[in-house]
């Protein structure tokens, strides 16, 4: 095991990426689901996504909840916009830190949105324009970066080709989506390795899914090998890693349980993440798929 | 990441460590699942527990089982024993490799066996020496090694102690439990580097719970020392990691599907051993929690 970093940051997804992968959820729920993150001590929110509401429903009041949530000092919140109308609404709504979207496989992409790879990051050069204009950054985040469900594994020199690119278009950060849940510590090593090797200085985040049970040991070898920033979602909000199709998200509080063990600061207050971990699984109405939430942290005695 | 071992050796506990945390289950389905993982290419099972029956009434038929199983060439097969009278039914019984237990909390040993740790280590001395006037080996399976449920973190250097006494006694290898799954990659490091301290050629194996979601993140870390011994239990047969008290397995093909994409070696075919875990989960009549057995193999393409 190598040197591990002192502290890491984590965004927590839960409101839109886990919601999104939901039965809709009412505003209000969604307003105080926000408002009890933002108290948890976590660093990053990614808030809510403004996508067309007949393609996710579950989003369509992404404008209402932002409204009715309190943001707090010293929380960054974060918005996921899928074009340029979705950027004009997410700027002006107020947000400063923008993300969009790309898979890193052709097939994904195309159906996500009918388009190649090529095509979306020619889109992602006018919208990271768009955004700069307006006074906010731009995240690129690269779907199936780990793996793709259609095509089996993905290239890491292509990955990391995908990165050149949107770095040369002024992305500000760039995150890895593990979005099936193909990840294993190999594939991270060699995906970090590749791309480190060509942008040594791109801030990058990883966003591992629990499908087959390898996040942790993936976050693990990431932060061996230097990553500073993660994505989880809440309960693990977003699909269940044993149902078919579930998009699997790792649960935060697991990251979070098992960074802290490990002497890894957070700046993140377990118990009171827990709690809304148990609010989280109230209002989806099912049993949410942390092993944390269930058991407790280990330093919980019988 | 250090150099991983090029191949490791996977003990199955299914039939005897799972079976003996669900419901009862037919001799018959016990025989079947026994004879399902012979074929799957792994090398050591631990078939059946002789213990009093009113005690465990889901290894009440141990000997039926054993005596309708069709032992494969190459695979090594063990049994588990609480006491002498335990040890001779699995003597007689044909086992030439078997396992005791000792709880390295003092709290956890009394509770299931309402003795001291001290105390139970006397009487696997006279264990030990039983087994080996028979011509079999024994093996010494600490648990709570990670962490107790009732006291909390456990000293390495205690379970180090226990480790240099078993040894003296005789002890032919060592299985750390981490019983409820307090273990993380930390304590991981810290209870191997302690026993390798002091016992640098012991024989060492572990046995994980996914309970908390770091089973394999602390796979990985045993890896990296150099572990090359771990249990596994099909399917996740012995709990479900979400339902409290569960005693919680990690799933044998979530262990083979992470080790076999990162290029270690195991021996076993694991399209076949995911479908002796399917086998499982109809014999215990509810969906056990194993991801690669839900999703399948990151290379099973949609």
């Amino acid at each position: 095991m190598g040197e591990l970093p002192a502290k890491v940051s984590i965004r927590e997804v839960g409101p839109r990426d886990g919601l999104q992968n939901e039965d809709p959820v009412p505003t209000g729920a969604k307003i105080k689901l926000l408002d009890a993150l933002s108290a948890t001590g976590v660093g990053r929110i990614e808030a809510v996504s403004f996508v067309h509401p007949k393609a996710i429903p579950q989003m369509a009041d992404a404008d209402e909840v932002w409204a009715g949530a309190t943001p707090a000092d010293g929380v960054r919140y974060s918005a996921l916009v899928p074009n340029s109308r979705g950027a004009r609404r997410a700027l002006a709504a107020g947000f400063t830190e923008v993300e969009v979207v790309v898979s890193a496989s052709d097939t994904h992409n195309r159906r996500n949105v009918n388009r190649s790879t090529a095509e979306s990051l020619d889109d992602i050069a006018g919208l990271i324009a768009l955004l700069h204009d307006a006074g906010a950054t731009a995240e690129v985040i690269v779907a199936t970066s780990f793996g793709c469900p259609y095509e089996g594994d993905v290239d890491p020199a292509r990955v990391a080709g995908i990165v050149d690119r949107v770095l040369a278009d002024g992305a500000d950060r760039i995150a890895f989506g593990d979005t099936t849940g193909m990840g294993t510590p190999r594939r991270v090593r060699e995906l970090v390795s590749a791309v480190r090797e060509r942008q040594p200085d791109a801030p990058l985040l990883l966003h591992f899914h629990n499908t087959r049970g390898t996040a942790l040991a993936n976050l693990l070898t990431a932060l061996e090998l230097g990553v500073t920033e993660f994505d989880a979602s809440v309960g693990g909000l977003g699909g269940c890693p044993y149902a078919p199709g579930a998009s699997g998200n790792v649960a935060t509080e697991e990251v979070v349980h098992m960074l802290h063990d490990m002497g890894v600061d957070t700046g993140i207050d377990l118990d009171r993440l827990i709690e809304v971990a148990e609010y989280a699984e109230e209002i989806v109405g099912r049993q949410l798929p942390s092993g944390v939430l269930r058991a407790g942290p280990r330093t919980r005695l019988g």
